[in-house]
């Protein structure tokens, strides 16, 4: 049989080590039948293309959040014909596909499908960039492009064209990104808005294009959005209804003038007067980019690890250590970060207007120049204290400056690592290879003052009560609203924190439910908590009525009958 | 029976001739279940809710196309309790009903129904304006709010939120227009994309709230577009997939400040040169309104009609003729307008940049200020030539001024008329109240010069085989892209005038498809023209595959197995 299936004999042992599982597993009839499934992907993603190993199933196992699951096994699908042969194939056996773009989806699920036992689809080596069109400022990619992977294209080709990143780093998906409704730090900051003219492949294995690329001929694919009759686009956000395989993404032309705005601020207090400002500020046009405000833990926990030995391994950190740090690293209570981007004239206007409306908060203007001169200032007086603070300002700001550049930067990332214990020499890019543990709340509000202080006043004392800190951030992801992404850090190998860490989500998620907050964006795989919470987290979604929920199970049912795409259950 | 139905008397034999009707219509299996069907709609929407008189229905009947639908009635519902009511009732009795929100889709179906015999809902009853909220800037209406209607409230209340209009006229549908895709003048000219929390009714009557409305008690429905997992907001744009009753609807502030901008060019060649610039300053975000750019004809249509006298009757308008009317009115060869809004400091410089970059052409800008001394001079002066000159550029810029200020205006809606023959002294609201016949086809083309160009070369010799004269005008829909609208005037009374249009209508959209560029919006009825007519033009929507269509009706199969809503066959 192994002639006929023609594997390598290292590959047959595996592949016997599969069967084996699988067959445990219950999820065939029988042994012929696993074979025939076998033989049939192999066929379409040759013999590298598929992976069932046991050290591959348990590495794609592994995750930032709780009791992830395990996958059936891993396919590598190389183009837009494999991915409709895999679906076909998985249709007819009944097999559950689970598509990542790149699996960097940390703390929402990353790469781990919504229940044990789904062959993970990763489409990391699907990662063309098809076209790069400088005029109309977009380009066309497959999900399997990252952000650093774009990011170097366009540098080394000189190519205008800026990015809009996330803090995920350089190895994350921009397609999947756009696909869950992520938001980055420029005018360009709502991600999915700025897809235009998707590929989809369904779960029969039918290619769908949507917008202007459903014609044959058209010209207009990728610079206009909608299409002609329904908008099928919205489908494919949050949801298991296809696969996308390719992307127009919009970017923005690289700006004549560029100026970041930095403000720290003493008092807790000061959050709501800049969020007030700053949503006048935006509903006028003044800025267009993201404008995060973040706490002193969100920023601290970039450049730090929790200080075990300073806080005498207490948990959560106490107050007067708090207030030291952030005096030592020069980070404000709350800090805004914003970028203007336009011609120099509309620059240098929104700048004034924008340290006039602040007032009387302290508004550090920064551009390339400012920062060239701060960081050789800083480098000939780092022996003086004066200079030492610089240098703590300058790294304090700088991974943010870049990204408001629309460099992709891995700083964000190492906040994930707040809680992880042992030496902080190593700086990887994934979480996962350092224990990260990371549970994201992330409720959507009214771009309000008040709002942003009531959502405060809810999770703070939950954080407490878990002997958590509070790293929170707001981000304007449009001119009337805000998401406030509230972090919970734990390491993933003790016990004790992760437990509190769950609890402590479901309490925080629960109230600010309770008082009308609800997320933007939730872990893929509810079902990777315990039963209770799982079930507790599934009442807490009940509808005003049921009708979305039934609308979107009638067009899953249309559109997947057999439920191949990512079942939730 | 009468008695049983407790109609009157007059509304008895109204009644009996419209079983009549619709026995010959050959729609139901007997009389019985037609008393049925009415004497449960009327429990519904109540004696005054249903119109099945002969009058009525040829009124609703009239069209400013061809060969418009005739309805079997229309209901004119007050509640959402009364449109789920009917939706269920025409389920029940397999009616089809066809939905408007105020029947004003000029140019692209009117109020007509894609098929004879549709039971027209009229939902121009339910014109609550249910919230406005200042702070968030936005209100939530029913799609019975007309433009004029929602001008009139804010403006009576002093609540400082701006409309972005089209020419449509004050009377028509703002929900009706963003569900079509329309567009305006000001910085939310994408009338689509400012919606955000819909109410929709389904064919079964289920009530379905998209976004983050579905959540009970959620405070983020009409400020966070997206909500969680799939968004379904888009199935309702340009479809047939349910009831819009209710829509968040986004505004703009009232600016700070506020400018216009007027370009006027002597030359047909400019037409590029403009774009180009203006796509420049749009894509580097120092102009976010939409940018209007009409030919000399678009802009005096607006003001006048055919000069049949002194045309001595011929078509189409002759050249020497056009630009002695051209230099008469004060219109240049192509006009652009463009408004500039936010605070005093970037609106000046958003001016200064705007002067610079589309140098050497003369850059008007028109403030409220400018615009009271030019008027009061003109005045003063009116007897002078110069004076009269004056006037005519006023005349000819103050509807779009008000337009780009957010003023709902029906001079544009006048441009309907221009080969309406007859005495020029009435200008209605409505233009099928004096015959005027109007066709639009509307590609979409990326936003270069090169493009409009082409976009120019290939309708203009059509228009004049045809003997009309091109209205053309091109939008900046968004950064990338340009919806051009080909505008084909005729007098629906004047047969060979109206065939000759038909045939120019699908010539122009014919030789615009083969050359990539397609329609943002289409009639709502192709059915609505001659057969062969509507056979090419739905060949001519052939797909690169089927996949679209046959997707978009999987889902129609789901939500409205019946059919119920507006049947396209």
């Amino acid at each position: 049989m192994s002639g006929r299936l023609s594997f390598g004999a290292g590959s047959c042992n595996t592949i016997m080590a599969f069967i084996q599982g699988w067959i445990l597993d219950g999820l065939f009839m029988d042994k012929q039948e696993i074979i025939n499934a076998i033989e049939q992907i192999r066929r379409i993603v040759g013999q590298m293309g598929l992976d069932v190993s046991g050290t591959t199933r348990d590495r794609y196992a592994r995750s930032t959040s709780l009791r992830p699951t395990r996958p059936l096994g891993v396919a590598y699908p190389t183009t837009v014909e494999q991915v409709q042969g895999l679906a076909r194939t998985a249709s007819q056996f009944r097999l559950a596909l689970h598509p990542v773009s790149r699996g960097r989806n940390w703390g929402y699920g990353d790469a781990t499908a919504p229940t044990h036992d789904q062959l993970i689809l990763d489409l990391s080596r699907m990662n063309r960039i098809v076209e790069a069109h400088e005029r109309s400022a977009y380009v066309v990619i497959e999900p399997g492009v990252s952000q650093g992977e774009l990011y170097d294209y366009l540098r080394d080709r000189d190519i205008p064209l800026c990015l809009d990143c996330t803090g995920a780093g350089r190895d994350a998906s921009l397609v999947g990104n756009a696909l869950e409704r992520g938001f980055g730090h420029t005018p360009y900051s709502d991600h999915f808005r700025n897809l235009c003219g998707l590929q989809v492949v369904l779960a029969d294995g039918r290619i769908l294009e949507t917008g202007m690329c459903r014609f044959l001929g058209a010209r207009t694919g990728h610079v206009y959005p909608h299409g002609l009759g329904p908008s099928l686009d919205g489908l494919f956000a949050q949801s298991n209804l296809g696969i996308v395989t390719r992307a127009g993404l919009w970017l923005m032309p690289r700006p004549e003038a560029f100026c970041t705005c930095f403000v720290r601020t003493t008092r807790d207090e000061d959050l709501a007067s800049i969020v007030d400002r700053v949503a006048r500020l935006r509903l006028h046009g003044v800025i267009r980019s993201a404008v995060h405000i973040g706490n002193d833990f969100r920023v601290m926990a970039a450049r730090m690890r929790y200080p075990w030995g300073r806080a005498g391994n207490r948990t959560p950190l106490p107050d007067e250590l708090r207030s030291r740090l952030r005096h030592e690293m020069a980070i404000g209570r709350w800090n805004m970060a914003a970028g203007l981007y336009g011609d120099v004239r509309t620059v240098r206007a929104a700048k004034r207007t924008l340290q006039i409306t602040l007032r009387p908060l302290r508004v550090m203007m920064i551009d390339d120049r400012k920062l060239a001169f701060a960081k050789g200032l800083g480098h000939l007086l780092g022996s003086l204290s004066w200079g030492r603070r610089l240098n703590q300002l300058i790294a304090a700001m700088e991974p943010t400056y870049r990204l408001l550049k629309g460099e992709p930067v891995d700083e964000p990332l190492h906040g994930a690592a707040w809680r992880v214990r042992g030496p902080d020499d190593a700086r990887p890019r994934d979480p996962r290879d350092i224990h990260a543990g990371l549970l994201w709340v992330s409720p959507v509000l009214p771009a309000t003052g008040e709002a942003a202080r009531e959502v405060v006043n809810i999770v703070t004392p939950i954080y407490a009560r878990h002997q958590f800190e509070p790293l929170l951030s707001f981000t304007f992801v449009n001119d009337r609203a805000l998401v406030c992404v509230c972090q919970i850090s734990f390491d993933v190998r003790e016990n004790a924190e992760s437990n509190d860490a769950q609890r402590c989500y479901h309490e925080i998620s629960e109230s600010l439910r309770k008082s009308g907050f609800f997320p933007y964006r939730t872990h893929s795989a509810i079902s990777g908590f315990c039963e209770p919470c799982a079930a507790r987290e599934r009442d807490q979604f009940a509808d005003r009525s049921s009708v979305f929920q039934e609308v979107a199970e009638q067009i899953k049912g249309a559109l997947d009958p057999a439920g191949t795409i990512s079942p939730r259950q």
